[in-house]
């Protein structure tokens, strides 16, 4: 049997959610790979974090970075110079190192792939740009075939966060930024996020992937959101535009521009749609066209989800020569639900002659099938011809809807089958 | 050097774009992975294909499954049967595969990844689904440390650009789809389509590795569009909501729910905005929270993009010994453009003193600096303050924008510095 053993240094909301998440779903990972993944150390500065992992836990990072039988380093806490040292460290003694560190990537990423490369270790870095979102995956493997002409990136939740406040609540920059720091999306000190440096950071990591070009962050114009006012987003909203912090790089000739600063974005743009903490990557490119991934940027969760898809692939690459493939696993348990079971919302439109009574009648049988109605539209009055009825229900089931509609269709005062349309929210 | 030689059996849109795309773009797949890939042999049953590739062609697709020296067959010529038969062949002859054919994986699944565990080859099916989005590798490694919950999918490209037809521009079902077919975008016999039969096999492929069960096509609930009245569309917007094809699965407890039919879904949801040819599938799971992706469904470069990203990660796990990473090759022609260099659209709101003739001076100086306007929004009068001017421009120069924005910052008229907001389409 092949064993990954795996250390992990930093154990603040990344690495705990990690190293939590990793430990219960193992026995899965084993199940669908042949590999038996086990989390042997974890290091953190503080103390306390001991109680946690009482049995895994030290002080010291170098009784990761050294000890022979760690084939996968992780590395979560975050900062350069000390990170870097870590890395570099493990990287020597042959350990494949998995991180999600973007300001070290954007400041040392030339070092640190130059020694993966000479020492043969793989490195994994899928939660260092937009937590859950597979971007680095995407561009490097499933877009290899593309020439990338253009990416645009909403790559920092906090201020994506205090933009859509503004927008949607008409509320002025202070307030919002008080608001993300009430909720945990902003830091006490959130210079790094508001002035545009974090998006600045991961642009230019994804530009290495998208445009084959090594971009320190330092070299990217950035502006950051602390500007904007409540004014100007709905100025912005009459012109029939969102006014978003974009990561921008574009390719034209031999030139590729790198910006980050607020943007005005039509409001029907995919990107327009990304609220909140989420974040958006928009890119073309010669084969894909238009394409866009969306998912939450942040968070212990997200980014655990993104760690974990690198240590498996990096387990398995460790293993190849025996394991071909993740095994499919039959879950035998779950059972396809039958169609008369469906529980969902439903839109119904009943062609009826327009008399008094009529809509008495169609709710009353759906009543009786335990059908409530959410919203109902009846148009005018047109005593000539039948007239649409239409409306929208509450959850109901599909046996139920089937058989109150089979009673409604044979009223004297319908005149054609009744149309239903499933609803999703 | 390390070779991979593949085959191609059927050369249509799709192996068509693939061949020539590929054959394009070897060499930098070759600087990439240090493995030199090379298209040696392509068939199809249509003789005047020969002519397009006249030293690669035969006719006879055992020419391809029986040569040894090729690695990798790509079949790209649909169907069930035929398919079938050529793959089984194929991987017999320990060749790995790479199939666009979802009709065949959602029929014969199980017996091709049966015997492609049991002959150790690989396979790759990336365009089977959603054309370039990068579904199946983003369910089967981004996301496999997630227990999905619910999938919901846009995954066919004809039905969507026809209900966006009688959504956007009012028509009646039929004459939309006579729209889809003169555009290309549905064949004279448009049922497979239509019927949501084409949704239920890409559904069926999807649920086996979101929810890890074998559900086939033909168990799933499937409902068309050809019955959705532009009445109903309009309705569904009255309420706030758009009408989707959607495939559709949702997993609680022990039961998978599984359908494919016209939906209202709210106008504000994500996958609304999935509009015309487009394909969009949203996720949820238990780390990742919600997800989408979304691109181009369909086409033969959306299509090759896929192939091709199969093509390459397959040829690298045969000689995965030798090569660990797709290397990063520097692009040293590429320039970064000046910030100053940048051509954009802006928005400006200068802050004015309400008096006759200001607009005239602003406008001079910007139409003086090569800055034209596009549109303008002067509030109200109000005697006593100044009064915010705002303006969309065409696409203008950084530097020239800076330049007015210097000038007219000047003004006596101008009672604050202008505020500069880029724009993006």
């Amino acid at each position: 049997m092949e064993k990954i053993n795996i250390g992990v240094i930093g154990c603040g909301t990344v690495g705990t959610h990690f190293i939590k998440t990793f430990t219960k779903k193992r026995k899965n990972f084993f199940e669908k790979t042949g590999i038996k993944f086990e989390i042997v150390k974890v290091c953190d500065k503080d103390e306390k974090k001991r109680k946690i992992f009482p049995h895994l836990f030290t002080d010291n990072p170098y009784e990761i970075i050294n000890d022979p039988k760690i084939d996968i380093v992780v590395e979560l806490i975050g900062g350069v110079e000390e990170a870097f040292s870590y890395l570099k460290n493990a990287i020597k003694n042959k350990k494949s190192i998995i991180t999600a560190n973007k300001a070290l990537l954007s400041e040392k990423g030339e070092e640190i792939f130059g020694l993966v490369e000479k020492n043969k270790v793989y490195i994994g870095f899928e939660a260092s740009v937009a937590g859950a979102i597979p971007i680095i995956k995407t561009l490097k493997e499933s877009f290899i075939g593309n020439k990338v002409s253009k990416l645009l990136g909403i790559l920092n939740g906090t201020t994506n966060f205090i933009l859509s406040q503004m927008t949607n609540y008409s509320m002025e920059f202070k307030y919002a930024l008080s608001i993300a720091q009430k909720n945990g999306y902003a830091e006490q000190n959130p210079y790094l996020d508001i002035s545009g440096l974090d998006s600045a950071h991961k642009l230019s990591i994804l530009a290495k992937f998208a445009f084959n070009k090594s971009i320190s962050w330092k070299e990217i114009m950035v502006e950051g959101i602390e500007k904007v006012e409540k004014m100007d987003i709905d100025f912005a909203k009459e012109f029939g535009y969102r006014i978003k912090l974009l990561a921008i790089s574009k390719k034209t000739n031999e030139s590729l521009e790198m910006r980050v600063h607020p943007t005005l974005l039509p409001e029907n743009h995919l990107l327009s749609l990304v609220e909140n903490v989420y974040n958006g990557i928009y890119l073309e490119g010669d084969l894909i066209g238009k394409s866009l991934l969306y998912g939450e940027g942040a968070g212990g969760y997200a980014a655990a989800s993104s760690v974990i898809s690198d240590v498996i692939e990096i387990g398995i690459k460790l293993y190849e020569k025996n394991y071909k493939f993740i095994k499919f696993l039959e879950n035998e348990k779950l059972k396809l639900l039958p169609p008369s079971e469906i529980c969902t919302k439903y839109y119904f439109r009943f062609t009826a002659i327009d008399k008094p009574l009529v809509l008495a009648k169609i709710s009353k049988i759906l009543g009786e099938n335990c059908i409530s109605i959410a919203s109902v539209i009846q148009k005018k009055e047109n005593p000539e011809k039948s007239v649409p009825i239409v409306m929208l229900t509450h959850a109901a089931k599909e046996k139920q809807v089937n058989n109150a509609l089979k009673i409604i269709d044979k009223l004297d005062v319908i005149r054609k089958p009744t149309i239903k349309i499933r609803v999703e929210e």
